[in-house]
């Protein structure tokens, strides 16, 4: 189990160095992009979403391989946060994404940062260990979307 | 170099269960996250394709998280296969995705393989054995494709 989660971590460090590789060939496929990572990472989290709220039955391997998925996706939507892609409809990024990048990639840190602790939490398997590192998890989404996403 | 291959790996290979462990509330849900993985893996694959094309420089270190992030995102679109979610318009799946199933699990398998031996040469960073590694992937994703998906 650990000599997994030693795995997961070194291969979640090398994608660090992803958003300087990416290319969009067009600021549509950026927020495509962006939009599907997040999507798929929301799936994932929002399963260990239903066990820590009693939703669903607590199911340590569903929670571990999710969180590890989720966490895997949290590193790529940044990339496509590219130049001249902020929106006005609900769920857009606000203008102040690239004026305040400096926050805001602070605060993409933050939630990648939970989200690898989540996955640490759900590989070791214990209930409440997953729900507390859930809702900081959750605490640092809800931080960036109240400040960086139009409601 | 070799220590991250083998990590990257095993990472993989934790994946393999998450299938079995997928659940979507609603058909559409199922839809939406297999399309959101395809496209970003079909992101990533396509910059290779770039590479190996010569439509952009060969660059060893993009190639290789490209792949990385590819070969991941290939274990999750197919449990979003669920019952009932075959459609009409172009690019869809037919219904002969759930009468033979075997065979499409297989075409599954095989471009995840393929997708798994991409990275692995990306890693080693062999332009030629990218080359070679990606038109393998392309021709298996075209298998699949050309019996299983709407033209």
């Amino acid at each position: 189990m650990k000599r997994q989660l030693v795995a997961v971590v070194v291969a979640l460090g090398t994608l660090a160095s992803l958003p300087a590789a990416a290319q969009f060939q067009k600021p549509e496929d950026a927020v495509k992009y962006r939009k599907a990572a997040f999507q798929v990472m929301a799936m994932h989290f929002g399963r260990i979403g239903a066990m820590v709220s009693g939703k669903a039955p607590f199911d340590a391997a569903a929670a571990a391989s999710n969180a590890e998925v989720a966490a895997f996706m949290s590193k790529l939507p940044y990339a496509g946060f590219v130049d001249g892609t902020s929106g006005t409809e609900k769920g857009s990024p606000k203008p102040i994404v690239w004026t305040e990048r400096a926050k805001f990639d602070e605060d993409a840190k933050k939630m990648q940062d939970e989200m690898a602790k989540l996955a640490a939490a759900a590989k070791g398997g214990n209930a409440d260990q997953v729900k507390a590192a859930f809702g900081n998890t959750a605490g640092a989404c809800k931080n960036c979307h109240d400040h960086f996403r139009v409601q």
